[in-house]
Order: structure tokens, then sequence, then C-alpha cells
């Protein structure tokens, strides 16, 4: 049901305790997170292999875990070294450790084969740590289906109706010009990018001065396995998408404004999710800052409504099934690839959550 | 599980709103009320047939009902007429359409065939519009089965003891009078007729001036599917049911008192249910009203709490068989009759919930 | 997965009460408790054989127990003895009756065949009724299988750990000093006998006028079917336990202070359970009462946190198998004779819950 050969955004790695534990599942499995002496964070299976108890009611000893029920100690390699009232000490008495990587402000664990583990597939996900933007990191959580938040991501002409509210200022053209607006659609290595000119556009309060009211924008973003959103949004004046044969920006046009905002999905267990933001305009217009956090979570709100109401009713009618429409190219050919991938990897030797 | 082809009672129409949507579930299936321009009700499966969004979050449009995920516009026949960035629309992309009708003040759905939804299955619950009756509307919600409601409207030997403080007053016996008159028991084409006559028993007090302390009351009523109740009380002078040889009051009798109330059982799910009563006296004994819908409150929830406890021990003893007495008469005969008609509609073709 | 022929720990007889009824589930059967004229407990499956409506929505009349849904009354051997408007009683119409008896202040049910409810098997459970003792009693609830708690009881080793902060006073070395006694474990008749002895360790302040700040202290403890937990701690003056040659105390030796504590668990469901527990010092250490109460509340409390945390994680991981290690011993003992008895009497004709 989930693919495990990638990297998860478990979540902002400010959230993660200098000390102590922090319990977390992902993909169904049940982790625990503390950090080593030279403070980097280690992932183990949060299960104790003796009689099961979680490891994140235990103690963090230096770089070693005990765990609080019998008194088992582990350490950093997940390899038990001490049990109370017996001197030897069988190798299989260990625990699972899960790679983990922090990055552009996010912890990063790969839940598939540890030697399958390789940083480049880490994401662009920049922009809490950059010094060109004015972000602030967000964080919801979803009763449903990691899926369902993808597809969501992936087809944007839900902004024009989800979004009539926020994103579209109450406007119905406005967001009816996102609906309309043709899209293109480019597969990548592990994932696709999707890209639209709206053209003719109002633009924001803060470009008028450069652009006039009306504009043309250019959205550009590209979603990476396992659910991983990364847009860039260009503000341009009228004229540039047709300058541009519709197709990507001249590079001799100069955007007003830009925005870009990475986001992620991570999958807590089939029906509960985790979802990441980072939000915010160019560091130049950091002043308008809080209107985006605003209008941001309004918005992000208005998905979790409609996606948890989505869920609901597909276990209501779990014989229905959804009609594909032209608008779903995009959500259709993640899935797909998706489904591949986590057919390719049925077959491997992934770690046990604890060696039997 | 359901009987299909029949008018359900969704409530009483003043809770269906003139503007905007309502959902309700009635026998599992997820439907969603609207009105149209000229007022008239129109009942959809909730369920867009693109990615299984509720339309109950969807926004209406004259005699239209948009899906506010992706835009898809609904007519009053089901059928799609707009997707957004997509010029043809296949005919299979609808929702199914439910016949709906107000009637007496209630809504009624019929969840089979249209083909076959006949007006004249529309049972007589007059009461709430009815000029001879000063009725209140009543409503309640059950955690429990519908056919457990439906047993306990069709043996009324329970009033004894369910409601020994409410309807018997704390008096014992005039409790047991109940439980011991003998009841005849009449089929009828689509449920039973039960009746019995309660002889030399205390009066309502507002009768005493006409009839004294002591009356011989007629009680019957027609249990009707899915479970609709239809009970007569006539109050007359003690000798009325010997004057009658115990049979339907002789015609020549005239009673001091009547009483009407018609009630419905509605399923949500296997699990849940609605009951709504409309419930008063005589118009002309308009002044104790309050004290009925006092009275009857207690009682239906003096039921509610039984029936709630009786279907979490049938729950946690799911091998265990209820044991038929001779009380059970008419409950065995309306369950066998549901049985039978659902046992017949088995092979009926009913319109699925999307059209595929 | 459970063991019927067994007395089963109710709970403490003054939460029973003089009038009325009281509903309990003991192995996921539904009970139901009154006491009958010359006040003695009657315990009874509760079930109306009729609808299945709770008898605990009933009314006691005296030895009987009616119904309070169609008013069936049953006497104090089960049978039916009244059916309202029936003369003729099916000796089928019955409940099943449970073997019940209060003693040392608990309410014991014996949930196998009555033939062999012999009260011999009761357990020597005294303490809150014994004149050499100042005890309260103890009530929790476990959200888990009662199981994982007799577990935890038949493995002390948990008290460095889990009770470092109430038993272990905060000092770890005291409580490392528990892991890592040496065991001597003794099969009983229907249990299991763990005894050791704790040298050279922090006394009781109230014992130091006698044996000074260090003590060696036995203990030992009987864990009897279905969950019975009788522990006694004798402190000594250093030397005892090498006096004794680390077996029993030697009986020419007077221990400086005793303590006793029974506790019973008892299976509501395979997921919830109760603990009863009655704790305290000598009468003449009566003083210190509610110090010993305090951290006894405490370290419950933390067992519960523990294993209500374990089975979630076990839940959680259906697959994942426990692994033995060396202080296992009276655990894996104890649910190797559990398993025993139970497959031994998984062809024992048990009553029906409703006869049928």
């Amino acid at each position: 049901m989930f693919l495990k050969n990638s990297w998860y955004a478990a979540g902002w790695a400010q959230d993660f305790p200098a000390d102590g534990v922090k319990a977390m599942t992902i993909i169904g499995e049940n982790l625990v997170f503390h950090r080593g002496l030279d403070g980097r964070l280690l992932c183990k299976a949060d299960l104790c292999p003796h009689r099961l108890a979680p490891l994140s009611r235990g103690r963090v000893e230096g770089d070693h875990l005990r765990c609080m029920y019998h008194g088992l100690r582990f350490g950093p390699d997940g390899r038990c070294v001490e049990i109370p009232g017996q001197k030897l000490i069988p190798a299989s008495v260990c625990v699972r450790v899960y790679p983990v990587i922090e990055r552009y402000g996010v912890v990063w664990v790969w839940m598939g084969d540890p030697a399958r583990a390789d940083e480049g597939f880490i994401p662009d996900f920049h922009g809490l740590d950059h010094p060109d933007w004015a972000y602030r990191p967000g964080r919801m959580e979803y009763d449903a289906n990691y899926i369902l938040i993808n597809d969501n991501l992936l087809d944007l002409s839900h902004i024009a109706y989800v979004h009539a509210a926020s994103f579209g200022g109450g406007e119905q053209q406005a967001s009816e010009e996102w609906a309309d607006a043709p899209v293109s659609m480019t597969p990548l290595d592990r994932g696709v990018r999707v890209s639209r000119w709206v053209v003719n556009t109002a633009g924001a309060p803060f470009t008028r001065d450069i652009t006039g009211p009306l504009t043309d924008q250019y959205v550009t973003y590209d979603f990476i396995v396992p659910g991983i959103f990364l847009l860039h949004q260009l503000t341009f004046k009228v004229g540039a998408a047709a300058a541009s044969g519709m197709g990507p920006p001249d590079p001799s046009l100069e955007p007003a404004a830009r925005q870009f905002t990475c986001q992620a999905v991570t999958p807590f267990t089939e029906r509960s999710s985790c979802y990441i933001f980072a939000f915010g305009p160019e560091k130049k217009f950091a002043e308008h800052e809080p209107v985006f956090w605003q209008i941001g979570n309004m918005a992000f709100n208005e998905d979790k409504v409609m996606i948890e109401a989505q869920q609901r009713m597909i276990d209501a009618n779990p014989a229905v099934k959804m009609k594909p429409l032209s608008m779903d190219s995009a959500t259709n050919h993640f899935r797909a690839m998706m489904n591949r991938l986590m057919r390719e990897e049925g077959t491997l030797a992934v770690p046990k959550t604890v060696d039997a």
C-alpha cells in the first residue's frame, strides 16, 4: 500500500526535541526519534523486541536508548547492549534503524532498504532555510489517505471551487480562469511537472505598481514521490504568455514577483496523514507575509474539509469507482507511477520491523 | 437488509431549508436534498461521480447543484451539464435521483425503482397538518437497528413495564391492564392491524366529567412498511367494550375523547435510525397539549434507553437467538412480511448509486 | 481465550449495592448481580432470553428479577416464573446463573461449570478484612488484555525501570538491585511461586531503628490462576540472607517488618480488564498507611501507562512475536500453564449463556 524506498518528510526539524524521544507513525510503521550525543537524529522502530513495549516510553542515555519496561538498552546501530539479569545477549535482540537526515529544516526518513537510501533523492525543498524567502513553516493532520491529498495537489483546477473564498478572493471570474487554463504535463523521473499560463488575470495588490491591475502568471510545479509539491509562480506584465508562445517564460522577461512554496504529504497510516508546507512571499515583500499566511491557512483548511469529507464518502461507498475526466491527467499519471514503483519493490527484501 | 421499494420518512418538511443543501443517509445510502427554483425538493445521491466528493458540500445554482471540489454541475434530472475544462460530457457522468414528495408535513423519499414510486403507497400520516388535532412534531435519533424500534411499536405490552413511570403514571395496576388485554391481529396488504379493548381502566383527567373516573378504551393501530405507526385510541364510558362484543366499537357509541398519533421509523444505517412522531390531543382539548408532549417525550425516551441497551446486548451476543412468546405475534408477522418483501425485490434492477 | 472453570474477582463487595442491580462483563460474558432477600449476592446472565434486553435494566422484586422490557420475571435459580399475557411457561425460558461468593471483602464469581465451583479454589486473599493489616481497597481499569497485566506481576524485574520513580524512590541503585537479584521459581498446583533475596539494600525509614539503614529483604509471591497475586515481603537485618543460605528465611530470624499485598486481575473482555488490590503496612505501622497508599497508586499507574502502551503496540504489530529472555521464566511458565488449563477444558460442556 505504501512505497518503501523513498524519503518521507517526518516533520519540521524544529519539532524534534534536543532531549528525549519523539514517536511517530509513518506508512503504518511505528518510529521513535531521538538525538545522539552529537545532536544528530537517530530513528528506530518504536518496539522493544522483548515484550513489544514502545521504546518511545524509554530513556535516552547518551547515544543509547533504554526500554523502560524491563531495562534493555540499545545502541545507535539498533543492537541490544544490555539485558538486566542476563550476561549473554543474542545478536537477534535488536531493533531496526532507519536512515534519517535533516535538510531544508525538515526531517527526512528513509522507510525502505537502508542500502538504497540515496540522499540524491531528497527533493529541493528549500524555502524555510533560504535567504530569498519570508517563510513560516506550517503543518496539518488529515483523517484521510495521503493519495487523496496528492490528487488534490496534482489537479489545481480545484482552486476555482474549493478555494473560491481564499485564493480566489471570492471573485468567481478569477477562480474560473484557473480551472480553464490549459495545462501542460511533463513526466519526470520520479514525478510529474505541471505547468500553465493564466493570462490577463488580476495580480496581487503589491505588484500593481509594476504590472498594472492585470497580469500574466506562469505557474509550474513538480510533484515528486511520495508526495512532494514544489510550486513556482511568476507574475509578468500582460503579454508575457503570448511572447513565450505559451511555453516556459522567455528568459528575457523579468517577473514582477515570484512565489515559491514547498509542501509534503506523509502517510501516517491508511487513513491518517501529515501535511507540511512552507509558504510566503519573497523577502523583499516580507511585510505581506502575514497576509500570505492567513490566506494559505484558510485555503489549506478548505482542502482538508473537502478531502476528509471525500474520504468518508469513499469509505461509505467502497464499490463505487471514480470516473476519470480530462482534468485528471496528472493525477492519473502520478497514481500509475506510484503503483508501478510499489509493484517493482514488491519483491525487495525490506528489513523487518524487528529482527526475528 | 433493507426494503428498497418503499417511501421512507426523511423527516419533517420544516427541517429542509429553503436554500442550500441537506445531507442525510437512508438505508445506508448517502442522499443530498435541495430545493429547485419552484421550491420543490429534489433528492440525489450525495456523491459526485468524478472523485466521490459529497455533493452536500456543493452549491445550489437555481435548479442545479454544483460539486465544489472540481466544479461539475448537475441538472435536476441528475445529468452533468458542465465539466470545467472539458467540452464533451459523457452521458455516464450523472448522479442518481430519488423520487421525493412532501405530504402531511413530512418529506417522503422512494429508495427503490423510480418507475414503481406510487404515491398511493404514502400512508395516511395526517395530524400535524390536520385541523382536528393540536400537534407538535417530534424527532429522535437511535443508535439501534430500525427493526428493534418496529418490534417495540408492534408489541404494546411493553407499556406496562418500559412506560410504567410515563404512560402508566406510576400506577402498577393500570400498566398491567395493558399487558393483559387480549389483542386481535389483522393482516393488512403491506402491514398489520393490532386492536384491543382495555376495559374498566382509569381515564384521562379531562374526560372524567363525561365518563366518570373509569373508562373502556379501544386502541387500534396499523403498522405499515417500512415502519409507519398510525394509532387511534377512543375513550368510552364503561360498558362500551361489552356492548361492542369486544370487537370494533359499535357505530352508535360516541367516544368521550379520541387520540391519534402517527409515527415513522427510518433506518439511517444498520445501527442508526430516525424516529419521528406527531402527538397531541384533539384541538378541543388543546390546553392539555403541553402535558401530552411532556409525557410523550418521557415515554419515547424510555423506549430509546431500553432499545439501545437491547441493541448493545444483541451485538455482544451475536450467537444468541430471541425466544418467541405469545406476545410476539404481531412482531413476528411483520418481520416475516418484511423478509418476504425484501426477498421478492432481491432480483429487481434497482438503479446504482452512481451510473458506472 | 479465557479460562472458564475459575473464580474471578468481580470487585470489592462494598461496591455491590444492597438494593438494585449491578452490571459487569467478565471474560466477555455479560453479568447482572443483585442481592436476594437474605442479602446474599445472586449472579445471572445479563440477557433476557425473550428479546435479549439486559436484565440489568430490570427491577429487583424480592429474590426475583423482572425484565423491564416486557415483564418476564425470573427466580433465583434463573427459571422464568411469569410471562405477562401467557399462562404456560416453557422450561427453556430461563437465564444462566453463576455461582457467587463473598469472601475477604471480595465478590468471587465462577465462570465455568457450576458443578465444579469448589470454594477451595478461592485464593487466600486476606488483608482488607484481617486485623493485622492497615489496608485500603484499590481498583483500576485497564484498556489491555489481562495476560499483559499478569506478565507484569510475574516479572518484578520491571520494578527497576517502570517504578524507578515510585517504589525505587528515584534511586537508580536501589532499583537495579531488584532487577539483578536472582530469582527462584517453584511451580504450584494452579500457579507459580517466585522468591528472591534483595541483600544489603536500603530499608524503609520506619524500620531503621531496628535494622539500621541497610537491610536484607525476602520477597516471595504466589501467582495463581486466573491472575491472583499474593506477595509477602520480610525485612531483616543485613546477614539474614546469608544465614538462610539464600533460601527461605531461617525460622529463628525475626523480621523487623512485614508487608503483604493481595491483588487480582480480572478480564472484562479481550481488550479491557479490572485490577483490584489491597495494600498497606502492618497495623502497628498504621500511621504510614497514607504513604503506602500514595506510593502504591503512583506505581500501579506507572504499570497501567506502560501496559496500555504495550497493548497498543502489540495491536499495531500483530505479526511481531515477543522474544523470550532469561527474566521471562515465571511469565512463560504461567502462560504455558494457563494455555494447558484452557486446552483441557476446551471439551467441557459449559452452560450456554441462554438455554436454547
